[in-house]
């Protein structure tokens, strides 16, 4: 790791623990909302939370591993320089691993599908994961060719994701309506922006010829991660909410409190 | 960081830690409290309970910068001197950018705006948000200059917000009834008088010139910082609680509970 000022050190470190507070706020958010969308949508908002959960503390170790990576430099208080402890940042992948098949999950999950959801699910899920598997040797390899080999694999399935989301559910995101509809147009191309980030800063070592980043590249990185991790976490999760409360509000009263609705007619 | 003698080392820490112990009751108090209004104003209260634990969790990260920024002198067991590692300040920039368009979000959720609700509170978050951005390059600037720049810049949106409140508000909250008027005009004030701490603090090292802080000045700063923080955030939350109530015991109870009601008649 290269030295860094002090501002440099404490900028990234701001981001991580900002990040942090951004997945649990959004986690008390969902589990305190949860209620007041229909039962149906619940498991939507549930896996949400769980994402934010997985992220948040995921977040808490990589701000941890950040803080062990470094100490203030002897001859220099302005200065951190590296302490010899590595920063693990191929760490991201575990979160990744458990978060990003959840995320395709609740997106089908708040969707109305007449049939096929549980085996659409499971297709998407499992490229998810095969995405997230595929990326990891590239990431702890020293070399840029092994590098570009795991990510072009990495790359089919989530094009194949892409496919789904922007062919295969077209026809039910048309049968959905009014806020709904819009939200769920919104939220997949929330998806393909933030998730677009991952593949660029992937290619970063590569573009550079395998240089050792600079503090430059460091904190662009990892802020960068940081600000798609919380749009494509907190900020998709509270779209899901939205969906999933747009959903509600549309329907007829019967279908979200059925015991009271049946007595009053309400 | 100057010394300090262990008594003005501990009041900082006591301050932190009450701090810290305010955010999280009030936090529970949100939690278990906002069952007790009415549907329509339980977003506000979760976005009140979001704020205190937010805070919470950075006064808890302050608090142990603080710690790890000094250490008993080895020649005067009665004095504190700085240990090396810095007193991470900025850092509740990070807690502001989380927190401010928050407060301003559940002002206007607990209010009864007929339409327009939702752009009203992005542009004050927004603005909020901007606020908090623009300060830190100021923050973080060595020379005063800069650090005047960026305050100037960040008054621009806090003038804003102060004239949607002050201004653009002012119709809604004549349209509303009693004890939710008077606490509306009460919470814009307390809204006021604990925000217009936060540009004293920024000018402190502007109007010393630069010159390196006393451990008086840093004393008052910091205590200062908690007193503002806990009435801006535990307070103002609060507040928003005891508005809230104040409207859902003022509807007639149909509004409250729509399929219950239509039943009992209650």
């Amino acid at each position: 790791m290269p030295s860094l000022s002090v501002s440099e050190y404490s900028l990234v470190y701001n981001a991580f623990s900002f990040t942090f507070a951004a997945m649990f706020a959004t986690f008390i958010y969902l589990v305190l909302s949860r209620g007041n969308v229909a039962p149906k949508y619940r498991t939507a908002i549930t896996m949400s939370a769980l994402v934010v959960a997985i992220a948040g503390y995921h977040y808490l170790r990589i701000f941890e591993s950040w803080q062990a990576a470094f100490v203030i430099d002897p001859n220099n208080a302005e200065a951190y320089i590296a302490s010899g402890k590595p920063f693990n940042d191929a760490y991201r992948y575990i979160d990744w691993l458990l978060t990003v098949p959840l995320l395709v999950a609740e997106l089908v999950a708040v969707m109305s599908i007449a049939k096929g959801k549980g085996w659409l699910t499971f297709r998407l899920a499992t490229a998810a994961a095969l995405m997230v598997i595929l990326g990891y040797p590239g990431e702890i390899a020293a070399d840029t060719g092994t590098r570009a080999l795991w990510g072009f694999l990495s790359t089919l399935p989530f094009v194949y994701i892409l496919y789904e989301l922007f062919v295969g559910l077209g026809p039910a995101i048309q049968n959905e309506k009014g806020e709904a509809k819009v939200l769920l147009r919104n939220i997949r191309l929330l998806l393909l922006a933030t998730w677009g980030f991952y593949p660029i800063v992937y290619l970063i070592p590569i573009i550079s010829g395998g240089a050792a980043a600079t503090a430059g590249v460091i904190m662009a990185v990892q802020v960068g991660y940081c600000i798609a991790d919380v749009a494509a976490k907190c900020g998709y999760g509270i779209m899901i909410y939205a969906i999933a409360k747009a959903k509600t509000d549309a329907e007829p009263a019967a279908a979200q409190m059925p015991a009271a609705a049946a007595l009053a007619g309400d």
